[in-house]
């Protein structure tokens, strides 16, 4: 393969590899996360592409993205199965024979037999790599990536199209490697400031002498029941990045109060978690039409059963009565979506698991269920706290799925949690 | 623009138009939208391209996918700001002036008007079309459309990247205009088949004699805790194509047996409630380690709420005792990750919510807490039924990640309720 370009080309392309894409059997995740992984880095990103399990197209893609860039990520195409072509496509494209990497063989076969599988030939393919090329471990799979520089000034890194993996590889090996080997001469430093309770279109307006400037950059991004704003710095060192920060930082905090929920990774979940840890105090919840989400976010944080009791999903009037002690006329007459049953839900749950806090929620999720008084969308909040017990309700759009109403549900009592206990204790 | 192989190109390219997209910002659902109703119009569809709004970095896209495709579909790039550059980049490209579209400008000063706004010299611009090009209108938006063949053997045809506005341009104009142009004979018809308790590769072995089969063709996919396979026939007709799969999908499911566990939009929690419909049985559940996980996976299906009672989450064993009547002396002698712990919390659910099924789990889902009898990953599960009380356990690797050691507890605890149920009574 040849380039007249080599010296010139400074930056990175992403090549997504799977028929699934072509044929939109999946939403393409890893290309945004990737984007925006890459941005963070101040890495200039020019390209996306997609193709399929197709070695003739695939060569292709690889031979034209080698002319046009000097890092292409690639992701898909690294299993077991014969669909699986990423590392021979590239093999082929520059003349490179495949070798068996016997450590990662090794490591394959434990990972299987561990799980009483036995490695088939189809997983020994995965150990084969080009001559040359570097492996990027996968913590969380059996399919490795590379990295491997086949040409001047051109290197490729792989990785498998399972998100989970992907993102673990990425954070333990390509990023340190593309911050040192990158070719930013700066380095950029980004810190992330998450906001609850606000819409993506409010807060740009509140900040909006703030979105143009130049260094720190400010970018904002919306998703379900949250946006993040990731402010980034261009500097020569950290402590430089930190110094143009910090005053940013601070004028946006200022400006938007107790909407700003956390920073970096942090998670309502995670924010609430700490809280009560600083306090030592418990948190129980009593939850309807949440299911069981709202419990399972608590949870997925490390430690939270230093701090979190336990939960009820009562499902049923029964139940709600028989565990909770709210009173069954009190449903009769209110209807369980009700402010009366949730701020009920809430005390019973308090008092019988002992805690300090707690979330009761109760709501209409759909797509049944809903009338013109109690709406699809309808939910009904309660916190029980040290000084008393507050209720809520929200109406969420009836357009919205069932699932996304579970999870915006999750996300405002989280919150609500969060101003309860920070303005009210 | 000059192309030796016009005669011979027969497919369809996705070019997508934005900068936001190339920062991650947005996620690209427009690709994923279009690339499976181009499956469903039986297109060919071999690559999907982002750029960002750069004049010269786009004109080479579009050089680049005039010369590999018959038909290119674009989003992005026809607003009316100064970076909407796509209508000015393809008459560049093609060599042709562009000329204001009277009945359009009138179109679009009238939409403003409705709304109140002025017609800016920037909404000017989405008047202007190439010569020769017709209109796609755009009933939900200001921003139109066109198709046109700027050369022999290629056709473009642009939409704006607003979801709402492109796909009521696809559906109006669009798609009418490919299923008489769009070249092909065929339709294409898929089904997709889902497996649970079974590796990708393990289930590829299984079935390597089928997977390199033409028409229908199979296509593996793995995620977390599940595989599917999508199987894809071109036909005359959809009853053709039904003729086509049927005999594959029943030798399939001869051979894996109760690993498939369901078709098309079924889940694992989506079987299980179908179950207990079909049978008026009730559910109870009891989980530790998923914490609310796997309640909230039945919950999320619509109806769950007429076979499943309810969940408790016992995150404490003060908890499990009280609310599930295991023994204290049970616990302290076992642990609560036990096998005799975790049939005694299925037995205490089914009995205190008196249900006819319930499943308990109990496990160590990191990333603290493991020892080297239980180490991270060790989950216990138990079902209780109408004919007694099964428990199991699973070693999911300790490697994985806090998150994913609940989802896969969550997707397997579905696996085994539905096959105790499928075999147990």
């Amino acid at each position: 393969m040849e380039s007249s370009k080599v010296h010139s080309k400074n930056n990175v392309e992403i090549l997504c590899i799977g028929t699934e894409l072509l044929l939109g059997n999946i939403i393409n995740s890893n290309s945004q996360w990737l984007a925006e992984e890459l941005a963070g880095l101040g890495l200039n990103h020019y390209k996306q592409t997609v193709v399929g399990d197709n070695l003739t197209r695939l060569k292709k893609s690889i031979i034209e993205s080698a002319d046009r860039c000097k890092i292409l990520i690639t992701t898909g195409g690294l299993g077991p199965t014969p669909d699986d072509i990423t590392t021979e496509a590239l093999a082929q494209v520059f003349n490179t024979p495949l070798k068996e990497d016997k450590k990662l063989l090794e490591e394959i076969q434990f990972k299987l037999n561990r799980k009483g599988h036995l490695t088939t030939s189809n997983n020994r393919k995965q150990a084969q790599i080009p001559i040359g090329a570097k492996v990027i471990p996968n913590p969380n799979g059996t399919a490795p990536g590379i990295i491997w520089s086949p040409i001047p000034g051109f290197t490729v890194l792989t990785f498998p199209g399972v998100p989970s993996e992907m993102k673990r590889m990425w954070k333990d090996t390509a990023a340190p490697w593309l911050r040192k080997n990158g070719g930013s001469k700066n380095i950029f430093h980004s810190k992330i400031l998450r906001f609850a309770g606000v819409r993506e279109s409010a807060l740009a307006e509140q900040i909006k002498d703030l979105l143009y400037q130049k260094n720190p950059t400010i970018a904002p991004y919306a998703y379900l029941g949250e946006v993040k704003l990731r402010l980034t710095a261009c500097a020569a060192s950290i402590k430089e990045a930190h110094e143009l920060l910090h005053p940013l930082e601070r004028d946006l905090k200022t400006r938007t109060g107790l909407l700003c929920y956390g920073s970096n990774e942090d998670t309502l979940a995670s924010v609430v978690i700490n809280l009560l840890h600083q306090r030592n105090e418990f948190l129980a919840i009593a939850e309807s039409c949440t299911g069981g989400g709202l419990s399972a976010a608590i949870t997925a944080i490390p430690n939270a059963s230093k701090v979190f009791k336990g939960g009820l999903i009562t499902y049923s009037n029964e139940m709600k009565n028989t565990y909770l002690g709210v009173p069954n006329d009190l449903m009769q007459k209110h209807g369980s979506v009700s402010k009366e049953v949730v701020i009920a839900m809430a005390q019973g749950a308090k008092q019988k698991l002992q805690t300090d806090w707690s979330i009761a929620v109760s709501g209409i999720a759909g797509p049944g269920g809903g009338s013109t008084t109690k709406p699809v969308g309808l939910v009904h909040f309660a916190i029980a706290g040290p000084s008393g017990c507050s209720s809520f309700h929200e109406n969420f759009s009836p357009y919205r799925s069932r699932v996304d109403i579970q999870k915006l549900s999750v996300m405002h009592a989280l919150n609500l949690l969060r101003l309860q206990m920070i303005c009210r204790s």
